[in-house]
């Protein structure tokens, strides 16, 4: 019954240069499905509400800065209630799935996912999946109801526990399929996101009435297309902590260096952002910007300068920046690698002890305290701000499959709640753009020196749509993965 | 030299439906003013950037949910530095003033604008204006430099302090000019954006060269257009602790209710959001929905009902809500007035003793614990995603000056910076629309009554353009402000 | 069965004025009872303990600053296991009560005397009495155990419920009787604490073998003899939040005032030491200190004062302080008794009214805040440190009754756990000694007057016995409670 | 003039076995020096202060659980303001120094020694010495004045600055005469404190007119006699936030481990309290309790034994603990000596490595996060309860060198601020007693193997005295330091 175009992009054209870029629906391969009247339309908390359901034209733009005489570029389908839905409340039997590493918030999305589906559609089977993908197939699922989920969004972590890998496309269907499930909710980074479009995928082959929605995870931001990834924003908040603490500590000590290692494996978004709204910090390393260490312009002698003129400084380091001078560094070092490899693998240890191995090589006093709140801030629990963002995520996620969509991830675009198609979000990663304005803030608001010239900047990136955090203005755009850096989820 | 039609907005109309709501700009009644290459060109820290300079087409949309055949509806000017400004670095005399209650971002605010002005356009001459509006004719000013600003964002409240009232606009032109003051930037709420709106137009009528910009700030989120005002966010956090504390209080008593009063005049956001985010809430009572407490399905008979059932229950109202039953209810007292009615004007006091009398005539056991946090969530400082958000409109209300542009407000609108004429701020306020969709997820999340019947919704309002918070969607309108509730700056 | 001398103090006297003011045991009047060894014995977690068994010896002065030549004094049976125990651990049916107003801590208390006696003891029934004194009689009772409890010490306020009065001797030990209950720990404040010394008396005079164990838990710690009362210092941490931002709202506005009211119903403790740890209050009002509003070194005068010179001040208030004024006042306005009082009857709300009309009689400019956290303090869950103080008071209350004392309360005597005999913990009130160090040190803080003269001070309560707080110094007194009031437990 | 006989303990013995260890005088040396009248006597805060001065002959019982028929041991000398002064207000020049690493509370001891100087005494002099030790002849001094330091308990760190080393008492002892200082105010740790030992040597011996005050700084707790150290309360605190994370992690991945350093070179206390306090910890490795990895009854073993059991499990490590175990580790890996080793000497990247090594090898999943707070927490301001313990601590300090007392460190004993003789704090350690009951309560609630035997504990330490934390008993003991651990100041 599948369709032959099956992974054929749906693309809707309009005047004026109207693009909506449309996701999946079971009726895509399965035509013939009835459907039912929303059973919100009897909900007392809806009485009132005129504007409930969402127009089925409702669309929303990707590109939001405009001129007069532009085209009007790519939509997005608006998420939201629909008059009808696909799913009688009796027979939905969902499952939600956590993978990847831990973020703020997961615990509020599973928890409204879980009371969207029970207290608005009335829906009483719902199973957690233990332990990431391969809980599918290894073992033992977790009934979730209202009263279960009732207070874990105070609570950092997961309480479905998560791993990484894990994904096997064949027994993870089988399993889907053997249990009778039909809506299954994956929340997880790019990698697990990909691996949903592939159970996607395989259950449109089998012909199966089965809704598979992502729920995009990453502490980083670096997802392409929304605006920002739940769990950000209490990440940023959290690593306050650390760099008024490296602060603190460099102020006190002769030459002290605060020094500070954030998350941030391909995107310095964390970084930026700590350091925009802390204001105390004097150097900022991310995997976009490009550094060297020795000589001119390097960043040695910055540090060397800004001791010497402000006796202290404190810099960020997001964790994927400088790979590539550690990785040359390590190989010329063969004789440790033994066993002491293991740690400097890590590159906060390897860049602190670079720094103090220049000055003592230079016989300059210096007081370098190394902090890495990585996993303080992960296991934090989501802040307010998230935790209403999480709330309205998990309600678009439901809604969309109550409605028939499924090979969506749920987003939130411009500041309003869509339906992405997977290939949006797994195609490329969200980085920051450092020729653009507010990677210019954070440099102003450093002082730090680019260390590149603008000979560095590969030209074709300035052409790529950008994509904003609600607050920013065009402060990151989607760019090319170079392959040999990306998760793989199988 | 200023134009006869100055006071009329300015309009650029487009193709598909397009409308540009423009603001003023010194130009329109100077034209003969030289320009200024921008010195951000000579930063080293934009050297790279290639794109900082914001194209003079750019707009923004103000409606983001589209149909594919829609008109493309209203626009504001984006927001940015620009090839060319107006003002010579060293003619810049610039001043800031902060009006009306405290938020938090206060500081930062302040900061940013002193920042953006001395690092970014070389800018000496900064005064902070003292205590609000009648500092410019009845106190000294306080001179700002980056220094002074350099750690203000970590404390609470504004190191200009502020005042209601106090505007007097001859007195206030008079004071700008006898200083040579040529950039003024203006912090507070509706009234005190009036209050910048008539001392544009009295500069405006002098001809003078000068620059009035105004950044709205008002932690209760009800102006219009703009995504969400700086401290929201911070506020709706801070609430939590209130309601975790209700919630403690109420479980641990027989019939416990825990009652806890918010800010929100004119419009209930807050009460909204921090509802949304706790979890914790039996009962959310904002200005917005109207309710009664006597009788049949009344708040009296509901918090019986939820006593019983759950043997506690957690009340949230905002300031605003109840204010005519309160009124009401003092008519017919009106041997207390002498001086017991001073206190009984906070509806919190009033609504709490009202509940209290209920049970104890009806012989119920109940304890009501009452918490008012208003002044310990206005004081603290801002979160870092304020603080990053209080940067950038600080920095784009600087950028707007420089560019000659006044008579505007800076804003943020569907995540991106731009600048709005006054009217469009001044006219209205943002109200929750308890027709809409945040809404009804509210009554959905309380499981409290609606307290009203469909007839009571008034039809019009469906029809009013929607303005979102970044998290949210559809969830408030600009709707009428009834004249007599108006704070009036002068 | 009972002893005709029961209810006399056990006094024993040594050399050097040494005296023990011993606690009762179950052998005063059960002279027979068999013992057992303790089971701690066998514990491997104290196989390594060589002196883990309490020396029957040991016993902790009352009075610690001692002179070369003074005598030893008053002295209490120290806690902690003994070698030989009263109870078969197969025999054992314990339950908890909590009674009173909140406090940081009771949660963990619970959790550990439910550890204490599972995991250290063997002991398998615990019940928790639901909802204070009344719970005995009226009320299921709540099955408890290790899992139950296992992460209480995390929330606020108490699992078990509380209330105020219930207390009904009969009932509640004809309730222990029929339940077969033989170790009663009770939780609360002095009234409790009373309520328990009847309990015991009752259950000595019935012959049961039942032991009576009270821990004393007032917020405000006004109980006499031990060094401080758990709760308190998560108390004074929580309350400088409000001292903060009264600060900043007092500093943010002209003339502007914050006005912190705390808790101390009879005595001032919280307010002092919350006081002395923020160092922005400029005025600590006290139910020990008293003051005078209207003339010459009052206190109105002493606000004008400090506004005029600073510009801003805090203002402290324990909620006991200042009551013989409001109730003077109150009596003069007699029309507004109707409904007006009941909110009046706050001292907080008064006072700061109070202030209010004098400033606007007089026609000069202030901006009060004012800020009740009452509820915010006392529903936090205790810190780190009341964390560890409760578990080992919990402990110490445990090991006692297993031991066969009885008609004791658990409490800490100058760093050291103590068994204290109910007559010292309710014959008086713990109140801060306004002729002592501790408040002179107040006093140099904020600069405050005294607002009395050296004759106003008692000649008599300079002799009274002091305790410490751990981190003080003959900081307060114990003194004769006025029994007008005294909250009354039955 | 200096007595030959100086470097003798001044001893005074009384009945009952009454032992005082006093602090030496500057008459011991000075026999002529002029007295004052204390000016507090004319402080209008003390007016009404009865018991203001402190009685000559008051002193403070070291041990305190104590026998009937015991000798009363040795006492302090209270600390506190005496009648008569040995110094002039005019003629003092204070200076106050901090040494060693970051530790909270250090800004309010600096803040109050300043305060109580120039409120108390009015002196008008005061320097701050820069950077520790060789801030006395290597660097400029800080004028020290009320409003310099009036917000500074609000920050971490020391805003004097700190280093380790730098003692050269030639070159110090020149630089106080040379600079006419009278007053050294020395605030450090043990080593510290030895060198502050010295320089009252070194002043005794140049018959100088300076008094020498110690106020023992250590976050770990390791300073002996006193009841704890300003910091640790606040440290344990912020402990809290690294287990909590460390609990969610573990909680999340399957077989997770949440692995935590804390402080503690040679003292085990702020992991044990921090253990207590949580609940969430199954492992608590000090530097006073052995352990060994390999083999039954091994850490590994238990560590699979835990995660077979539970699926997760918490270790908290105190920086000192298995240093052994590491060395000799070391040692058979020479070949990674060149570099790797820095890193290495990390113990708790080394053990954590070993444990991810062990279940490699073993072919066991695991996921282990490591987090090492250390930073994080020493740089927190003070919270409440160590900022009113540090204020007493700095008044003692300057009462007692304006009482003329010099060569002591002020100290907590028992709740009571006391003097204590140099050599009572440099000669020996404080250290967890593992065969105390303390620890038996950490080993009963973390439910942790001994990993020793019997026979493993040294029989001559339990005959040591013992000097408790205020909150517990017993819990630990003063004992012979090795050698080669001390830390030494030049």
């Amino acid at each position: 019954m599948s369709s032959p175009k099956s992974n054929k992009p749906k693309i809707v054209n309009g005047p004026g240069g109207y693009i909506l870029q449309d996701v999946p629906h079971l009726i895509d391969y399965l035509p013939d499905l009835p459907t039912y009247p929303n059973p919100l339309q009897d909900n007392p908390a809806y009485s009132v509400v005129k504007q409930y359901f969402v127009d089925s034209d409702d669309s929303v733009p990707e590109k939001i800065v405009v001129h007069k005489d532009g085209p009007r570029g790519i939509h997005f389908r608006r998420a939201g209630p629909r008059q009808k839905v696909y799913f009688d409340s009796d027979e939905v039997h969902a499952c939600i799935v956590t993978c990847g590493g831990l973020c703020p918030g997961l615990n509020t999305v599973i928890r409204e996912i879980v009371s969207s589906l029970s207290c608005m559609y009335g829906v009483n089977r719902i199973l957690g999946i233990d332990g990431g993908y391969r809980g599918f197939y290894a073992k033992n699922t977790i009934p979730l109801e209202s009263k279960v989920v009732n207070d874990i969004h105070k609570r950092g972590g997961t309480i479905l526990g998560t791993s990484r890998g894990g994904h096997d496309t064949a027994k993870i269907v089988d399993s889907i399929q053997d249990r009778g499930i039909n809506q299954v909710y994956i929340i997880g980074g790019d990698g697990t996101q990909r691996g949903a479009s592939v159970i996607f995928e395989e259950i449109r082959r089998r012909g199966l009435k089965v809704a598979v929605v992502g729920i995009p995870k990453t502490i980083d931001n670096d997802i392409p297309v929304i605006d920002r990834s739940f769990g950000f924003d209490t990440a940023v908040e959290e690593a306050q902590r650390a760099i008024n603490a490296a602060h603190v500590e460099a102020e006190s000590n002769e030459n002290g260096i605060g020094f500070v290692k954030l998350m941030g494996r391909y995107s310095g978004f964390i970084a930026m952002y700590a350091t925009l709204a802390s204001r105390d910090v004097d150097c900022c390393l991310i995997p976009e910007s490009p550094f060297y260490l020795e000589g001119e312009g390097g960043l040695l002698e910055f540090i060397e300068r800004r001791l010497k003129e402000n006796g202290h400084m404190v810099i960020v380091l997001a964790e994927g920046a400088g790979q590539d001078l550690m990785s040359k560094s390590m190989e010329s070092n063969t004789l440790e690698d033994a066993s002491g490899n293991k740690l400097l693998k890590d590159v906060g240890l390897w860049l602190s002890q670079s720094i103090k191995d220049h000055f003592k090589k230079n016989k300059m006093e210096m007081n370098l305290k190394y902090i890495d709140p990585t996993y303080m801030i992960r296991a934090v629990p989501s802040n307010a701000s998230d935790n209403v963002y999480c709330s309205l995520l998990a309600q678009s996620a439901v809604h969309g499959a109550m409605a028939g969509y499924t090979g969506y991830t749920s987003g939130l675009v411009n500041g309003r709640q869509t339906y992405i198609p997977y290939y949006r979000i797994t195609e490329k990663q969200n980085h920051v753009v450092i020729t653009d304005r507010m990677w210019a803030r954070l440099l102003s608001s450093t002082n730090q020196p680019s260390f590149l010239g603008p000979k560095d900047i590969p030209e074709e990136k300035k052409e790529l749509p950008v994509t904003p955090l609600p607050d920013g203005e065009k402060c990151d755009a989607v760019v090319d993965i170079p392959p040999v850096t990306k998760e793989v989820t199988k």
